[in-house]
């Protein structure tokens, strides 16, 4: 290996007293570590998406109820209880949608349902919320390794939106087989779309892969078709924002258009997510609901009007990839591909 | 039909002694058209991007000539050829590349090297201009016919770009069947996806199409798939830069992802365009040069930076359409599908 300044940027670091939070509202132009300090600082970090992911915020939520225990002033483990979970709600209101910030949150509350002292619940919030922390890590690194098995030196990969390491605790999803390959050496290079409206690729994605010194090149999600046949793209990973049963997966618009050029191009189309993206309760991606979004996000850009005022939008979030497109789903427990169904209802006995 | 406010707009209108041009530039958010009083004025309008598309360059230099022609004191007919074929030179420059802008400025030159007085070049030339816009409006609105034949009432159509009314003398090739449609109360809903980087698609189709009372919606480029899946998208049609004697075609970026998507939906994907856009010298697609652009065209939006600064970036400004993905080529002399190798050859015997 040879030495060099790259690091893979993480998105929330625990400073003993406080949360070190990377601003990505400030990305790609100023990098930016902001101190939060109480629990009203992270709630509004939260609020206002200094930091996204679903991991990530779930971790960033850990760390404040981890201060508001720091901070707390009860005299009886009950009453220290009870000043937790109404600062459990409180963080859990800066963001209602947010799945993994009640989880992370509701497991810290779990954790110190039968502790005997205020100390040992301090210091049993402060593991817990440390140990959400290293298992995404480990996670993440877990679906790098089983990623990085399918790519091969010299591998010319696309991507879309950031399923990366400043949406996760290290690493990210998708992005997790890149940082992998360069810190063994092995040479791949990205392609990143843009990936209108909210443009998560040319602001988020390019920018972590430079940090760690991963060959990163950008495109506009309509170069798609021309860059995987005049740059021999050999395989194209994203993330996702569920998994139903059948394996169909909803992630951000777009990734239904790359699966199906894949499909044209025959080259391979993966999913990377970890198994807490499954939602076996959904049979197929028809029962996921596609959220629509402001038409603000695609009329302008940086506030500034560039359609016709009146005109019609239609702006979904997400759009939903039929499981037949996709090569394998990779996971922290190995790479599912085949019979969907029976693989997925495997890793979720009834 | 019913009573509107609606109407086709036009990019280049002759004035008796001035060009009225609308200044595309501040489209879509101003409609100005701006008075060009000298041969100055129309160098500048067409340096500056004021008007663009092929057809509509050509048409606004041909006027620019009539107006040289209009303000010489040249005393002999031999004097005021030189002086008009200085004056042609001079619009040439504005933009070297346009192959339109020559076409249309050698024809006026043509048409005058046999007169036999200056009052006669005078006439002529503006005839020859005249005779230049009418011609192109026809082609656009035989394509248009054309177009709308394969089309039916209750049609949903995506297309890409700006092959619209305000790039010709009117109607547009792309857009033309939408007018034609509109005067003839069938409704055909259109889809115009943005067209990154340039956004032609956000600032122009959809402002033209509102103009002329055309039912558009507006999406992202990467929108394409889960748009034509849930909204039951009918066909696409788009423009052309340039088709090759196989019908490979060359066209705004981004076209070549639709051509794909249409094939995986089993939906038609055509391609309207005049003649005048076959090159029967280029045997097939690859042998198309491909222009890349400024990388500064995909990182920034209005002048400000969205990726890293140093991001690789790739911007190519056309891709290539194979002609098997093309269920149609409409051009102004009907439709070609099948053996376009056969078909093109017939239209361009050598």
């Amino acid at each position: 290996m040879t030495t060099t300044n790259f690091t893979i940027p993480r998105s929330v670091i625990w400073k003993d007293d406080f949360i070190s939070l990377l601003n990505q509202q400030k990305l790609p132009h100023v990098t930016e570590y902001i101190e939060l300090k109480s629990v009203e600082d992270v709630w509004e970090a939260i609020q206002t998406l200094k930091v996204r992911g679903a991991p990530a915020i779930g971790i960033a939520a850990a760390f404040g109820l981890v201060i508001a225990a720091h901070k707390d002033s009860s005299t009886t483990v009950a009453e220290f209880q009870r000043s937790i979970k109404e600062k459990r709600d409180y963080l859990a209101s800066s963001r209602p949608t947010a799945i993994n910030l009640v989880w992370a949150l509701d497991r810290l509350i779990r954790s110190i349902s039968n502790v005997q002292s205020i100390n040992e619940a301090k210091t049993t919030i402060l593991h817990e919320a440390i140990q959400i922390q290293v298992e995404d890590e480990e996670v993440c690194r877990l679906i790098g390794e089983h990623a990085l098995s399918v790519f091969k030196n010299g591998d010319r990969v696309m991507t879309i939106c950031n399923a990366g390491s400043i949406a996760t605790a290290k690493y990210g999803t998708a992005l997790a087989p890149f940082y992998l390959a360069k810190e063994k050496d092995i040479n791949i290079s990205v392609y990143a779309c843009e990936t209108r409206p909210v443009l998560q690729g040319a602001r988020l994605t390019t920018w972590e892969l430079m940090q760690a010194g991963v060959d990163v090149t950008l495109i506009t999600d309509n170069m798609a078709a021309h860059t995987i046949k005049s740059k021999n793209i050999s395989a194209i990973i994203v993330g996702a924002d569920r998994i139903a049963a059948n394996g169909d997966t909803a992630n951000k618009i777009g990734t239904y258009n790359l699966a199906l050029l894949a499909s044209a191009f025959h080259i391979p189309f993966y999913v990377a997510a970890p198994l807490s993206t499954f939602d076996p309760t959904v049979s197929n991606g028809n029962e996921i609901p596609i959220e629509e979004r402001n038409p603000e996000e695609v009329t302008e850009l940086n506030g500034v009007r560039v359609a016709p005022e009146g005109v019609k939008v239609f702006n979904p979030a997400f759009d939903i990839t039929p499981s037949e497109l996709i090569a394998g789903i990779i996971t922290e427990k190995g790479i599912l591909s085949g019979n969907y169904k029976e693989a997925i209802s495997t890793l979720f006995p009834v």
